[in-house]
């Protein structure tokens, strides 16, 4: 991917848009998104994984609520990866990663991923630059593994948001009841990495092989779910899905 | 690996080979394998896969039992592969076999590989050569991101028997009671696909990269076990482990 600037692109849904249309939009993308999924179980050729990267409290979870919410629970999986156990810091860091790739006709989230192995890892200099060469060229390995042997279509989004509004959503944490539960104390510490993490970031979308990332402005979440919905639903018309007949 | 003719590599010993002494020395290997094993659990710091292919009777299951018995069970596993379940099939052909791939400080054995998604079905036309060619560069990229991203050996074992010792090993299995439950009626019939199977073979090895294909002469079950074991000391030995400290 040619390397991007993320400080240069906006963080906010382009001015004169109207909120309630997109948001109309937006719910029929959701519908149909619902009607494509049940065709990509019955037919049973492609798979999708979707990648969902972001600072804290740029919205991953909140997407993940508004978009996907709408698709049958059967056919999609969420996997929502946290610090690596002992076990899993025993194997190669794709280990845990592949065991969670989709079926053939399903959906799988990731709510972080892979990258955060060549992110947080090097924001706070646990691996060095030789081994995030590895990781990185493991990455692409892996994603075209995917692509050419599951018939697997990765989508990656990057939930882009300022660093001013980070600042008030974790701030929000502290005094909104129905957010505290989301409140760690080590956020504002991170917080406080920000360029670095913008630096690895940048880092990791320029030389990820295809597919590439898509950048989602995500101050404004009806925006953002607007942009990822408007995504998953184009791929799944690309697939050009048709219900299989009978099985003889 | 150099293009090779299996069929002009012999399946036995060299001529003047003392039976008994290579025996002798087989278990003094063992012995050293067994100490060394427990330094590679200690040190935490290596992984060793040993792979296992070989046609049907060739002495896949005696070798296990030979050579790896010695060994602690908590710092070895197992897996023999069987055909691949329908969930398995719904996943990528390395899915399965990642999940079992050895966690550092272990020896993983695979008695029968990933390697079948290349040999078998192509043998029988499941697949077609651009899948196939696919699968070889997928393996590649595999077994060298298990090197590079958790210091992961791997020793590749094809046991070498001729297509006489073959067919007079599956006609035991017809008379010797102690053998009749390894007895399959379908192993014949693939026996029949002898010269197709090597010509598969030989294009697997003469395609993957490094680690190269140890092509063990398997007719006489000493000397095939002198050579893996012998490959496997020789193995541990290169790692030059020490026993770590008292952690800090």
């Amino acid at each position: 991917m040619a390397s991007i600037k993320l400080s240069k692109i906006s963080t906010r849904a382009p001015k004169g848009l109207d909120k309630d249309k997109i948001k109309n939009i937006t719910r029929g993308y959701l519908d149909e998104i619902e009607n494509l999924q049940n065709l990509l179980y019955a037919e049973n050729k492609h798979s999708i994984l979707v990648i969902i990267q972001g600072m804290d409290a740029s919205g991953k979870d909140g997407l993940t609520k508004d978009v996907f919410t709408s698709i049958n629970p059967q056919g999609i999986q969420v996997t929502s990866w946290k610090a690596p156990t002992p076990e899993e810091l025993s194997h190669d860091f794709l280990w845990r990663i592949h065991q969670h790739t989709p079926a053939k006709g399903m959906i799988q989230l990731h709510n972080r991923s892979h990258y955060e192995d060549i992110l947080i890892t090097r924001v706070h200099n646990w691996i060095d630059n030789a081994i995030a060469k590895k990781r990185m060229k493991s990455i692409n390995d892996f994603e075209n593994h995917l692509l050419e042997n599951n018939n697997t279509t990765i989508l990656k989004f990057y939930l882009h948001i300022s660093h001013e509004e980070q600042v008030a959503r974790l701030q929000e944490r502290m005094s909104i009841p129905e957010k505290m539960w989301k409140y760690n104390e080590n956020d504002l510490k991170e917080s406080e990495l920000w360029d670095t993490y913008m630096k690895y970031y940048e880092e990791a979308f320029a030389n990820c092989n295809d597919p590439q990332w898509v950048i989602v402005p995500a101050d404004q979440n009806w925006y953002k779910n607007y942009i990822v919905a408007g995504k998953l639903l184009q791929t799944l018309k690309d697939f050009k899905m048709k219900f299989p007949g009978i099985k003889k």
